[in-house]
């Protein structure tokens, strides 16, 4: 198996699958020697290579786990260097531009896609961790080309991260993560600017900011290369979701400017409801 | 001293003077017998009471930490019972209207507002815990009628809840307080309801939910009936904020749109350094 790309992702998902020698041999291809180097010292890979033509063409798997444009890029780069009959996947953040590059590989590999939803807002092999994917969903986004079995092998990689696979078609998952992660996304970004705005006035702002502006901006520090990447490959489903989130802002501000009690009450009582019985409180709390 | 309301807040503070001894004598006034029964019994206070005229003639200094309406009408009712001399506080988190209601106290007592920036998304006294101002900012705000030692007797106070005092006019704070905290509320509170709404159509969003969804959307969880007194007691403030926040919003939707990376990278990336300089990440992160 060979894992492209030993940050975050690609390096969590070598360290763990090596640590339960879930995988006969773990290969890592990347850019920079110094990351193979790295990645070789601190046992994240059984080989490192940073020339495709020596980690590609005797892989049965091959995970790319690169920023969403540059696996598109990679995957047509290399298509060549597949072995005939090899399963091509990956971890990219958006599922449809992918799916057709994906679509546009040679007839002799199967390709498939995937995306483990989990992430931290830091970023490389030093933030890697065996545990990261553990009990996260991890989506599988099956091509019509791709046959039942090679759907049961990348299932079967989720689990051995310990994630929980669930097969989700390109579109549906686009719009779905745009939801719940590209509109978080842009919402801190946006939290964080406009401080930031009042901040040229008032530096003070940031000497009042406590962990709820913590935690609501803490998406803001997400690497900007691969979100950029992310949200546009995704255009149409953020503008949706941006769309929504909007209606529902300005709803709570029309009722606060208006006064209006009853229907601030209810909108923000279904927000609270609903995000209790998304995470219970915990016990001891 | 008496604290009015044993609440999160109220509880936590009754809790921290008490472990270390920092108040001669802490008397807390309740609504609920229940509640007065088991802030004696978990040692919070040295007495608790649920009538005003057992709890308020002859504290030196009365703490309201009640929610914000709740107190406003409470100050007024209470006035008749305050001690001459008495210095009276309050830890709502508003402070324009608060003032306000502080300025037709009597003047043989001597108001002053204040604000700890501090707080859970769980509340009531079963959720406080003495350490909860650790580090926190603690906002005073005075009346132009506080004399200076009573401001330094809130400054004390807030030290010895283990908080840092900063002291702020009303409507510098209001202003400062809608954007890193009443509008962080609004977005998370409208990120749940804009994927509640796709959840009406697709319910699997909720299985793509990851920890950037549970972060920025976590004050959602917040007393609804607390929050609605702030919303409500600061509407001007929140209208700017939320307008600033728009036009964030609106830029970076119009940067994806139009796909114009040259300006969503500017933007992005403008976010990414404010948040990382405001919390730098940890060193083994």
């Amino acid at each position: 198996m060979t894992i492209v790309g030993l940050g975050l992702m690609g390096g969590s998902l070598a360290m763990r699958l090596k640590r339960d020698g879930a995988a006969r041999r773990v290969v890592g291809l990347v850019r920079r020697a110094e990351t193979a180097f790295a990645a070789e010292r601190l046992g994240a890979v059984d080989r490192a290579a940073t020339d495709p033509a020596h980690a590609l063409p005797d892989a049965d798997i091959v995970i790319f786990a690169t920023p969403v444009r540059v696996l598109m890029a990679q995957l047509q780069a290399y298509a060549p260097l597949f072995k005939p009959g090899a399963i091509v996947t990956e971890l990219g953040s958006t599922k449809r531009a992918i799916t057709d590059a994906l679509s546009r590989l040679p007839p002799h590999v199967y390709p498939i896609g995937s995306h483990p939803m989990c992430g931290k807002e830091t970023s490389g092999l030093a933030a890697a961790e065996a545990t990261l994917y553990e009990g996260a969903t991890w989506v599988v986004s099956p091509l019509p080309r791709t046959p039942d079995g090679v759907i049961a092998v990348v299932e079967a990689l989720a689990r051995a991260a310990g994630a929980r696979p669930l097969t989700l078609a390109p579109a549906r998952h686009d719009r779905l993560v745009a939801a719940i992660s590209h509109v978080p996304y842009l919402l801190s970004a946006a939290l964080v600017l406009a401080a930031e705005s009042v901040a040229e006035e008032d530096e003070t702002v940031w000497r009042v900011a406590a962990s709820g502006f913590r935690d609501t901006s803490r998406l803001a520090a997400s690497n900007v290369a691969m979100m950029m990447d992310i949200l546009l490959t995704n255009p149409d489903a953020v503008a949706e979701m941006l769309g929504r989130l909007r209606r529902q802002l300005d709803a709570l501000g029309e009722a606060i400017a208006g006064g209006d009690e009853t229907r601030l009450q209810t909108l923000l009582q279904r927000a609270a409801d609903r995000r209790r019985r998304l995470y219970p409180p915990a016990i001891d709390d």
